[in-house]
């Protein structure tokens, strides 16, 4: 076993034996202890069992909820007091609970009668103190329950992703997230991403088709939150919604077609709030939805949601918040100001636009070490769980996001490409070859993939990966000129969405993804958006916070901006034109450099 | 020609040779001239042509009305100004006409985007600046049209009648009322009565067809209105409604049920404003539908319409507000205090619960003359117009309540029954006679009747009408002696409601259903509570005084009251037990019995 790198390693570290596994080569039989460390759930887009997810505040669900259940003992009526049921509901509410100005919504009043009569003028309101965007709104009645009902009180939170969509339901008396859920879009089948779905929603009534899809990914979600919950859907409450502004748009059924085109306007950034029954949610149909608010076209409520969701809000820390998927949106602030934008980072790290590019699901390669003498690949593979059972391997079928860094990284750091991303022939290596469309590189051979066909990158997906990378980073870049700091000056790099869960730090620097900084100032916040949309969900004043944040975040547009078409061209090498900026990939290329080649 | 009675004509007026019509008879050839008057409408239930209705003030739409037309240009969005859609529209509604806070719902979002772009980013907001329930509410964006439009904003005043749903079309731009539509309320193949409604509601669905039904009635008047006045129905952005507690409740699909059982509680007196599209209602989807409020299951809101209506609200001087149908619903007081009731009259002075009773439409016997001294009757018969344009008379079919108070008058003036209704045998009139169901007297001979069948008003009907009656006048006495004022302190008597329109104010006071008072304090007002409901859809300030006027009316449960059935009971003589309190009629008494009787 020899250690190809010993970066970041203490003598201390050495001296016990430590290696860094992505560094270290196997060259014969070895016993490897590897010490207790968190399990990595691969399956992005598979359903997760609820793991405790913990709130930034002690839930005080009086103080900080504005669904609300309280019990309620009516005067019956006499002769001597007709008063009317609504208003003697009303008046109760106010002598009891100081609670005054009630409305309701017609279906509601219809149900008032028979409920307060069928339990002798006792009953449990289910009361919505406040709203989303009229935050000294009156009151709404949203229910009526029987007496012996209103133990529970139930919300959900909800991220809408272009890709997957997840759910948390959560016990709004406790705060407590009670069992997760997630599933692919439903959507996906009318376009991979948000350009295709617009253009989709455009045509007859595609809009109306994508709308149901969703809701219909919605409701299965719900229903299955449901099930493992043994609740009925008619208990959830309310609802918090973050999403990019085209899966908000598609949710509520607005034309999203301007978000696309020149100048890329939004039809509304911060919707209102409407009823589960507008949009044909299966939760209580007078529970309210709220989305959250978004900044711009490309900077949604999934940003905004994250930024909440990622505390930056409440540090006084340089911050940059990364949320990378099919754009590359990155938000740069602190407590006092944020400035954010968006670039198009192509699909590429989420497997598309890549030849034997794939979602991060069973069979993808998520990890790929490259040998420094032979050039040869190893990698690992997201395991069927029936065959891991059976301790059998998984075959590859695909390469995921991570997987491609990895890879991108390997290849650049053993030299089997160069900085610019050219296949080094002179390797000699039968993995570097001439493909159909090109040069080429492969990872794995037919006889040990899923489908029997060579798993490869050729050098039009390096020039894509290239591409997309360099969009990111000079995202970066324009944002620090923006408000004139360094890159170097961030205190952290918090990095949300499910992609950014599995990437590789060391790999994305090497490939000049990220920028070169201390790998304890990166966290891996997992699903940031979702995050924002619970807190948003459990606390009015999140709720408040993140309104604020999509208010005062100032959004630069990059296509409206020369400084990011020279940063991306600055960026279109590995890692940068500029090596000085990513000193710990200079360092390893160095080291490589008199590292004994044979 | 023989004058019967020259009360209440002056000596100048006999000497120039006037007659009281009512009060002579016919004895041979004779040229009649009548002074010029109105043309009486008699058909109350088909359509009128569009009469000018006046309003109690100078209208401005600006300052009365909460429905408003913006002309808007928007700056068209840039890369240098992204902001979203609607909050661009709303920015140009702050910096152009000082309105801010703006909402809408999601239809209406829905829609923005596409009308902006279409016309070059410039357009016509429909906005409702203020609402019923909320007069400090936000302002709403009900409509977003192209800049050409918008020369136009219609609104609808209804009033909901058991019997009769009567509709005003307006032009919100103008208050004036452009068009009338009355037409019975479907519900009636369901049951005549609130009480066989509210019946049929509780029954399967019953509740849901009457709310079908009745939304049916709606949706055919605004289409002829509509027809009329060729506009569309998405140009109608506001409806007031009045009508009784449970036409509002069938009207909005609440269950009624709780109005008719001890101890008579609505589910809601004043109901919350809902939208068009919530109630099936072919105006557009987003115009909100205004009920006003009632006091209490038997005093609804076609009362407190008919108080502002009738502007009794407006004025110190004490006034009775009456409105007799199937119930008969009263109110006393000025501007300052008002105190209502309401008693089960029944309906037979709708034509209903007496044998050959029918309402008010073609070949209805709306006057009877009874000749003192033969006891022979004569009518006149509500015409068919098409027989009159051949000059041909229309043969009665029946009787409808205006006849039915002038007969009981006639019947009881001449003898022909005593104060306790019996019919007098030893006048010898071949119209007294003993029938199938006792003692009765006969109108018309089957010769002469449209069916072939006699028309005759039987001792039961008597007893009917007379009850009715009482119960009337009872409630009149209960409300003056609930504040302690005599009847005869009362300066104006309103008279709301269709019915009240046609009667004769000398018949009715003979019968003792009005009270004796001087003919100039009364006032026949038509339909008040449509009235009502139009000046709430114009002014403001009418809504808010109908919301006040409701609560500040005291309702007097006659059930809970002993003194009711005192009065009543003292009620059921003609014209009542006490005798001086009918002055008038104790005259034309002592003057018929100085008459030569042969």
């Amino acid at each position: 076993m020899r250690r190809r790198s010993t970066l970041r390693l203490t003598a201390e570290d050495l001296a016990a034996g430590y290696a860094l596994a992505c560094q270290t080569v196997v060259e014969g039989d070895a016993v490897i202890t590897i010490p207790p460390q968190e399990k990595i759930e691969r399956r992005l887009v598979t359903d997760k069992t609820a793991a405790k997810v913990t709130l930034p505040f002690t839930y005080d669900p009086v103080q900080h909820q504005p669904m609300r259940l309280f019990p309620l003992q009516l005067d019956s009526p006499d002769m001597a007091d007709q008063t009317d049921d609504w208003s003697r509901l009303k008046r109760v509410m106010t002598t009891t609970y100081d609670v005054s100005d009630l409305t309701a919504n017609l279906p509601t009043l219809r149900r008032l009668g028979t409920v307060l009569r069928e339990h002798n003028w006792a009953a449990t309101a289910v009361v919505e103190m406040d709203s989303w965007d009229r935050h000294n709104g009156s009151p709404r009645l949203v229910d009526l329950l029987p007496p012996d009902r209103g133990e529970h009180l139930w919300g959900a939170a909800l991220d809408i992703g272009t890709t997957t969509v997840s759910l948390y339901l959560v016990d709004l008396l406790t705060g407590e997230v009670v069992t997760k859920a997630a599933e692919y879009n439903g959507q996906i089948k009318r376009g991979e991403d948000v350009i295709s779905r617009i253009i989709y929603a455009s045509k007859n009534d595609g809009l109306g088709e994508l709308q149901s899809l969703v809701v219909d990914t919605i409701n299965e979600l719900l229903e299955r939150a449901e099930r493992r919950a043994k609740i009925s859907s008619s208990e959830i409450y309310k609802m918090a919604v973050a999403g990019n502004s085209t899966m908000i748009h598609l949710f509520l059924g607005l034309p999203p077609s301007s978000i696309r085109l020149d100048p890329f306007v939004t039809t509304v950034n911060h919707p209102p709030q409407v009823l589960a029954s507008e949009l044909g949610i299966n939760i209580h149909p007078e529970a309210s939805v709220d989305c959250l608010p978004g900044v711009a076209s490309y900077v949604g409520a999934d940003i905004s949601a994250g930024v909440i969701g990622s505390r930056m809000c409440d540090s006084s820390a340089l911050t940059l918040f990364l949320d990378v998927g099919t754009n590359g949106e990155m938000v740069l602030g602190d407590c006092d100001w944020l400035i954010s934008c968006a670039c198009s980072a192509g699909p590429a790290f989420e497997g598309a636009g890549v030849q034997d590019g794939m979602r991060a699901t069973v069979g993808a390669i998520e990890e790929v070490w490259v040998s420094s003498e032979t050039y040869e690949p190893s990698y690992r593979v997201i395991a069927n769980p029936r065959l891991e059972a059976k301790g059998l391997p998984t075959p590859p079928c695909g390469m995921c996001g991570s997987g491609l860094i990895s890879l991108l990284s390997e290849m650049f750091i053993t030299g089997v490409i160069d900085k610019g991303g050219h296949l080094n022939f002179d390797l000699g290596s039968p993995h570097i070859r001439q493909g159909e469309h090109g040069p080429e590189y492969v990872v794995a051979w037919g006889s040990q993939t899923e489908h029997g066909r060579d798993i490869v990158i050729t050098k039009v997906d390096i020039d894509n990966l290239v591409r997309a990378k360099a969009a990111v980073f000079a995202g970066f870049t324009v944002l620090a000129q923006g408000v004139g700091v360094d890159l170097s000056m961030v205190e952290q790099v918090l990095v949300g969405g499910s992609f950014g869960q599995y990437i590789n730090i060391e790999k994305a620097v090497q490939i000049g993804l990220l920028p070169d900084l201390p790998w304890e100032k990166f966290h891996f916040l997992g699903n940031t958006a979702l995050q924002g949309a619970l807190l948003a969900l459990l606390n009015r004043e999140y709720r408040q916070q993140v309104s604020e944040a999509a208010q005062m975040m100032t959004y630069l547009e990059l296509s409206a901006d020369n400084t990011f078409y020279d940063a991306f061209t600055s960026a279109l090498f590995l890692p940068h034109t500029d090596l000085s900026r990513f000193p710990s990939v200079a360092e390893v290329l160095a080291e490589r450099e008199v590292q004994p080649v044979g």
